[in-house]
């Protein structure tokens, strides 16, 4: 799978950015995101599709010190790693983006979350071609966010974007069928995350000639 | 907006795909995708985020004439645009990528719909890179696709991505707060795609300094 999963050098731009577009958790803290470079990500989501091109979506963007403290004691951290509630001062994020629905935009649950998806996955691929790095949270306390970043009744808070410039090493391995998928973190402190084959994946293929 | 929406060129490659990367609804029908390129584009897709790792996504993938053939005739094409029922003839998708949930692999239906938004922008940003282009369609008789690929009762179809080599132009444009976000096409069949202002999707900025 290490093979599997490593960067084709022979090949194109997005593999390698898919493939360096982990989760991270844990940052260095002090390396700055611009809020020009938020701003920039954010006009990456602006260009995704939206079902119904409804574009419910809307975005709140914190590089300001104060403020991350105030968001990141509402986020729940890496469900399955037990004795850790989220990264110690230093490698916490520089930044977030909070995704928030605009309730004025009517769009169906599903759809708002594929939307949600979509837009994300441009935000994170921006971010890691910029040299940092994410992770969605959608465990968090819904009602303090909206408290401490004073947000009306319109908008409902979806997730949370934690961003930083990674201070972790994290790593795709392969996972046997109906095998454990639980990730985990090494004594070396290295982020581990068991994929489904790519056999397990396809379910058929119908391929001409 | 021409001029906000357009490519950078001093800038980085993600911008550009993004930009690329538009519904296509019209496209080369002749031009073959390899079976290897959509087993390829399954490859981004099982590099994405799932919430807790679950992985609840499964694919049916095809470019085989036939089985298009019975794919085509489910879909429901481009809502806004009346008397218009879908490609062609020789305008039609090359393939088709259906995304199913594993019903096996228990998540709820935000988080599984939001794997899929992400799982889907990897597969379609890597199908912009291979010169190809896609369509997100959620509107389809979903018992006549299960009955026509033959999906056993633990799989649910949740999305088909169209696919091909674009054969028509999209053209963002910027709306105005407030206005009328329903894609259109003008009389010379270039497709027009009105997206909200940043100003209007960036609702509260905290920036330090």
């Amino acid at each position: 799978m290490e093979e599997n999963m490593s960067v084709n050098r022979g090949c194109c731009m997005i593999e390698e950015l898919v493939l360096k577009n982990r989760s991270y958790r844990r940052f260095v803290e002090e390396k700055r995101i611009e809020i020009s470079v938020l701003r920039e990500l954010i006009g990456f989501s602006q260009k995704s599709a939206s079902a119904r091109n409804i574009q419910p979506l809307k975005y709140i963007i914190s590089n300001k010190k104060e403020t991350n403290g105030l968001i990141f004691p509402q986020l729940s951290w890496a469900g399955y790693i037990r004795d850790w509630d989220g990264p110690e001062p230093g490698e916490r994020p520089a930044a977030y983006i909070v995704v928030l629905h605009d309730t004025a935009r009517e769009t169906t649950e599903k759809l708002l979350w594929c939307d949600l998806g979509l837009a994300c996955q441009n935000i994170l691929l921006g971010a890691v071609e910029k040299g940092y790095g994410g992770c969605l949270i959608a465990s968090f306390r819904k009602k303090d966010i909206v408290s401490v970043l004073g947000i009306s009744k319109r908008y409902t808070p979806l997730l949370v974007i934690a961003l930083g410039k990674p201070a972790e090493s994290v790593r795709l391995e392969e996972v046997e069928t109906g095998g454990n998928i639980r990730y985990y973190r090494d004594g070396e402190g290295v982020h581990h995350v068991p994929k489904r084959k790519l056999e397990d994946l396809i379910l058929k293929e119908f391929a001409d000639g």
